[in-house]
């Protein structure tokens, strides 16, 4: 089946304890869609610059990438600069120029009305629940956001809210949208805000999904899938929507939409996380075999299940 | 088989977001024999004043915890207070009254010097090793241990590690001692200064215990036990004694000491500690049955596992 993920594309310089690269393709939809591609057909609606060309095309027509809802404008694309230094958790922002990416207006091209499933990446939320609007066929709808809307458009997120089926935020954003220090306390009063099921990244600790009660089967059980403890972290940029897409892809590969599914779709959404930080950029997601992948997620079972 | 386990026992008024204590029996030698009472039979050897009296014997007592071993000196029995206020991972230490547990001097009674397992802990390294040279009859050895150990006396407790075969620390403490920010990085070197296998504590997270090459079976692969998502946390004081408890506990019970064992264990350790801060003190580990244990084991398991 087909997924459609709108959010931003861009060109970051970034610099850890490993080294540093610039002018490197990167934002939410990039990382997203590569991560998305070893499951699923993948399609694109995102804003770039005069600055993106047939080098960037081809990142995306390698892996088959649907970029028709990739428009043109004049001016340069999204740029981004940041550092890790010891805490890797956190970069530290050195510069943002939103460039193209400060009008964006995400157009759905007709030929993508008909994906069966949606991904509303780190956008203004109006701008999400527009495009969720359009997309009414999609039989499940994932979103991200961050604290800046949390803070800035509590109204509009909250409209957003009500319109998507599951949301990926980390532990700060889901204590600060809830306002809610205790993690389960802030998971059940999210959910009352509209998802019915809550994914709440921990970095290195893995992830949390908790299931709003009769939402994808039975009971509120929650299902946490790990991370694996790395011993080379080179850019943790990209880490969520690398998570994101292997948690969307996996789900739009299954014909069916049940808890068993979403769970195997967190470690795979944990495996994805897991490659992609190990090289700067999304360098690492372009040459992954599905047989790599594979060996990975039986890695992530047996640091976790028990015999 | 039996399990000596070596350190304080205190009383300690502690204030969180859900209300306050005073004069609770606790201390880290409390919380680990009341844990590990539920899986195997427990001596302990500590140190405690003229205010320790019939009810505090009691508590041990009423889960057939051999305390010949604690010794009753003139004076006070060691007092901590200590505040949580919304960060549940830390607490804020009010007064430290060490007391009789300043001048303690393990002294293991001629009756325990047979016991199969030995946990050490966090009592002053010098002593930790003093005691474990003594006991060298037992399978295998357990120790806890401290920042302020890591930072005041790096040579005696380098000289512990050395006698022990699994440490149980939280991710800041390995860090610190292995002069590393990065946990697996920070973990070989900590299994390079002795113990054969690492548990490393995630507080909410869970914990992760790291394998040296050869010990207790093949390969390097870490295990990852979860902990569970808690609406309530009252009182996290002694969830890490509580873990400890359960794990050496399991260990304890069982025949092999296999891989699968201390796997096993991890998510034993796990579910202790989730228990005990449900209610202040350790009141939670004084009323439990082995089927509450059993089936939140299973919780743990669905937590984690696909099928």
């Amino acid at each position: 089946m087909s997924i459609l993920v709108v959010g931003s594309v861009a060109f970051d310089d970034v610099t850890s304890p490993s080294g540093s690269v610039k002018n490197v393709l990167a934002g939410a939809a990039t990382y997203f869609s590569l991560a998305a591609s070893y499951f699923t057909d993948v399609r694109v609606v995102a804003v770039v610059g005069d600055d993106f060309g047939p080098d960037q095309e081809k990142v995306f027509r390698d892996h088959r990438i649907d970029i028709r809802g990739v428009e043109r404008a004049n001016g340069k694309t999204f740029r981004w600069g940041g550092t890790y230094t010891d805490n890797l958790n956190e970069a530290q922002t050195d510069f943002t120029e939103l460039n193209v990416f400060e009008s964006f207006q995400p157009r759905i091209p007709k030929e993508y009305e008909d994906s069966d499933f949606l991904f509303l990446a780190n956008i203004q939320p109006a701008l999400q629940a527009a495009v969720r609007r359009k997309m009414s066929r999609a039989r499940l709808t994932g979103c991200d956001t961050m604290n800046y809307w949390i803070n800035r458009t509590p109204t509009e997120l909250a409209e957003t809210l009500k319109l998507v089926d599951v949301l990926l935020i980390n532990d700060t954003e889901a204590k600060m949208l809830a306002h809610e220090t205790n993690l389960p306390r802030a998971a059940q009063k999210v959910m009352a805000m509209g998802p019915k099921a809550l994914v709440i990244k921990h970095g290195e600790y893995g992830a949390t999904i908790f299931f709003r009660e009769g939402a994808f089967g039975f009971g509120t059980h929650p299902f946490r899938a790990p991370a694996l403890p790395i011993e080379e972290v080179k850019d943790p940029t990209g880490a969520g929507d690398s998570f994101a897409g292997g948690f969307m892809g996996y789900i739009a590969s299954q014909q069916e939409l049940n808890r068993e599914v979403l769970k195997r779709a967190m470690f795979y959404g944990g495996v994805m996380g897991s490659f992609v930080v190990e090289r700067f950029g999304p360098e690492r997601l372009r040459s992954l075999t599905r047989d790599e992948i594979e060996a990975r997620f039986q890695l992530f079972r047996e640091l976790t299940h028990l015999e």
